[in-house]
């Protein structure tokens, strides 16, 4: 079907146009107004440099992952959902049928198809067809703003349920964007009680500061270690610690926050291999978790969001109308470190 | 050393009177003046019925192992505490040397010896000598009733860390009762999104309606299950049932609850075998948790408090002076519903 | 498509006779030429007494679903297997879409298809349409009847993977039929180092005695906890106690066994409640696992056989030939203690 | 006491002579006769190099930490052992009071004292006093030779403990040395089906190949993902990979063995810091554990050896009486690759 789309030529270059896009229901799918549109630091990046890893634009590709939207028409087998329900959806869709989906870890299914993910066309376009599986009912306490939020918050979602916290955990994040905040926020509302969260810049960590129970921390003038001592113990360390900066600076101060046998997810994707302590790790038995993505959790990161445990508004720094998707992601790619959340919405329903 | 406390000579016997009870310190031990002791469910079932299971009253004992205080005097090796530091303390000391307790389980080494469970004496005395290893500081949010109620709460919490819960978990508790409370009350704070809690008498469900988040049932009017599906879904169930009042009855509905692959934590014990349908547990791959106690979460329990995610204080139905408490535990024999906790202080300070 | 087949018309009444089958193959799919099909408890049960719980026969139906046989046509799909291929199938099919099989627990999939469970015909024909999924090709060092032994293997794979089991374990295995067999050999190709089997028919644990390491135990003649105190210590126990009896009697001795902290297996179906000791699993924090066929363990199951770690000769008792299939469920219904596993050869190949 | 005993003076200089050793009786202990003791490479690099880390030898230092003996004397309080009981003993010994020990962790306490680390003398003397609590005896058919085995073969124990094999696993290992070794037979034994094991020294992979269910590659010639490729498919991988060779080069084999969702082991320790590509592991949510000597295992290697599962005397390719224990060391200095162990045996009884 011809729709209107926010379409990434090239590097550089986007243009609000018509594109051919795939339109057919299949029986266990449903068919989505759009409503709001997230716009991630993967955007971007395929935004100003065309690529990410082996993932290379090489046709013009429509942007836009993180969307909520309202249900237009249901497929024959689709039970639980039907027209009108307002939902956020996954932009995941694995072979249901391979090995990794058929083991329950779908997400490191290497056939997965993940919207804006090239050859993949994304959601910045008013209607999208998806399969019903993947789409999840937003509870009524839950606005079409925040379900756009759900797929970042999932990443947060799932790494805390990686890292298998304990009640009463210590954790540290290290990292103060967009992941870092959300893994905060997953981990206070899953059993951490304490969280700092460090970054090297201010205006990011005002942002965590707004949040109860995140303590930021400066590693430009503090020692992460050291600020940890203060509240565990200079013997002992962090139940969790969570690598969501991408830096490859940043791994010393990793393992040196782990308690003895706890455990350092990464969840930041650093741009090259990374100097990694193997001792440092051994002489705590550390595990380490790497994760990617997300399964089975957006039911689960609705659920936390519904029951008012996480308020991701204040996440959200402004949001533009689908005829200044361009203008959006021209803010986006400027990065303000206020701008934690960009959103465009398609619709005023 | 001669001391007051409050001794149990034997069922339905308490006085208020001098007893000779061990006094002497050793490198590793703490002095601690008590300041509040909670009633424990057990201490009024060693009041009413002399015996729980094996354990039986044959020599007077002093009752009470749910306690805060002050640290008074610290032995050589003590580095942790100081004297005027305020404290609760873990009421069961195992054998550190025990094949258990060098496993990390020291709650399941038969050699714990437990404030008052018989021949051990309880706390319910103006002083204690305590190992500081099993002697917490009181964050400065944590009062000292607060204190006195973390060993019920750990109760709780060792429950919700055996469920390794996920964030954004459905839990189904049976039992309003304290201990029902803490467990829900501790899946709350540390990932679960909706508690069902079910109970027969409304006084007790109400004071579960006060916490957000909990589902109040009462299962002589409503089917817990279908209270449920209209939560999760039909076919689905709870990542985790709590049994948690003791009733050899309930056992079917916990089932029941339970979704495929879910969990059911024992925690309440009941005074007899249950019938228990393997089968039904069988066609989920229900994983079943038995509890004892708790290990390793006094510190957790008390950060979780600290963290301001719990609000222990609208349990604390009464309390008592030292001179009353012979009276208090009448009061607790009573079993009021909304008698949640009742305390005495021994101290003013 | 017309076949002969080994045919349940109702309870105690079997024919050899051309039935109607299904025959189409989708894409996914290989057609299989049955080689050999094992008599398992439940085509046994379903002939003396037409169901098991809620699955009635009531329509004409095909026994058997362990089996073994040579592919011949595959789906346009299929890549991991070709004409001529030796293999097994795994008799249960779920939905790949359902929640549980997304989540990777597919053999609690309430809609699973499985062989020989009414109303879904089994595999006692020459010819049946498999899904490739999960049909899995014999390495050359393992024989089709070996092949047709890895159904029931795999229930003792799945239960011992649930265990969890760490190296050198002490097990315990209630039950010394051929389910308790699987396990015992599971468990003994997987960590554990000793392993006592009971049951209280000789005839049974003769078969056990012949497997190095298995150590059989009387139960109508011998405690099990003295037999399990000369090997672990009295006041330790089994890390791991797998009940296969079915017997509602022998809880109270499995739960015995269990050392703190260790795990109890639910494999045996008991045919009602059984009376179950909650506080004596709570005083060492026994954890229950319950177990449900299997997910997951063919090509696991396989490989262990290929590797030589346990050989299934010894407990096939005898092999019929096809035309006397209904001798051979005779055979099977008289039970004899040495029978542990009957055969039926379809072809000679 | 004044005793004989192989002392390492400083780097490169060792003598067999007399030392004033602790030989104090506590109620807890036992008084060993040594009779075997193994040479293990941290022997040999402190002898070559007088530190290991921080670990600096300042003082002679008795030498040795492998080794079986026979009890001669028990403390009051010993009750599983007795004066004749042929046993092996865990050289580390931790402070039980410790946080880590309390946890159950105790090889990662800070405090432990362990044999000829310095500054703890080791075991290269006649007797020695021990923990009873860190003595085992030996089953009837496990020799003192085999007994001085334990230690290494519990490095092994512990990282497939901690790998937590599934039944029918395929495993690698990088490394062929002494601890390659005992890690894959440690598999083996624990529910491996296939073990490919690397090196690039041909004499070290003959040994391997000795055992049933090994497969060596050699990674001078042989690509390690090719072989493995071959075993389980080109797009899957290895369930564990066990890194042991301590070598930095190793990783990206490594990582690019791990089957998705599958888990890598830290056992070798690389002098450096290795060059780890952290999205590598996350694209399969590759799971690493790291491990640092063992806890809890020394019972189940014996276990395992007296099940006969693991036969260690290939592995000792020369065995030293005490008075040679000058040139067993200058021999063990030379790393002939075929000598897997070296042994000094100290008593002939």
């Amino acid at each position: 079907m011809k729709a209107r789309a926010l379409v990434l030529e090239k590097p550089h270059e986007l243009n609000l146009r018509e594109i051919d896009l795939p339109g057919e229901m299949g029986d266990d799918d449903v068919r989505i107004d759009i409503h709001t549109v997230g716009i991630c630091g993967s955007d971007i990046h395929f935004y100003t440099h065309g690529r990410i890893g082996d993932f290379v634009v090489r046709e013009p590709m429509v942007l836009g992952h993180e969307a909520s939207g309202t249900v237009r028409e249901v497929g024959d087998n689709v039970t639980h959902l039907k027209p009108g329900d307002r939902v956020c959806m996954e932009p995941g869709i694995p072979d249901p049928d391979s090995r990794a989906a058929r083991m329950g870890i779908y997400n490191v299914d290497p056939a997965v198809r993940f919207w804006a993910t090239p050859p993949i066309h994304g959601c910045l376009t008013p209607q999208v067809v998806h399969p019903a599986a993947f789409t999840f009912r937003l509870p009524d306490a839950v606005s079409y703003a925040e379900g756009a939020m759900i797929e970042p918050f999932a990443v947060g979602v799932h790494a805390v349920a990686k890292a298998r916290l304990e009640p009463g955990s210590t954790c540290v994040v290290t990292g103060g964007g967009t992941i870092g905040l959300m893994v905060a926020l997953a981990a206070r509302a899953s059993g951490a009680s304490r969280i700092l969260i460090s970054d090297v810049v201010d205006e990011k960590l005002a942002v965590a500061r707004g949040y109860e129970g995140l303590v930021p921390v400066n590693v430009a003038r503090e020692s992460l270690r050291e600020v940890l001592d203060n509240h565990v113990g200079e013997t002992w360390g962090a139940d969790a610690v969570f690598e969501a900066s991408g830096s490859t600076k940043v791994f010393d101060d990793a393992l040196a926050c782990v308690r003895p046998g706890g455990v350092l997810v990464l969840v930041g994707m650093p741009p090259e291999k990374v100097a990694f302590d193997v001792v440092a790790a051994q002489v705590k038995e550390v595990r380490v978790e790497s994760i990617f993505r997300y399964a089975h959790v957006f039911d689960r990161a609705l659920e936390i969001i519904a029951a008012g445990k996480v308020d991701l508004n204040p996440l959200i720094a402004h949001t533009f109308e689908f005829d200044q998707s361009v203008e959006a992601f021209e803010r986006a790619a400027e990065a303000r470190p206020n701008d934690i959340k960009l959103q465009i919405r398609m619709a005023s329903a």
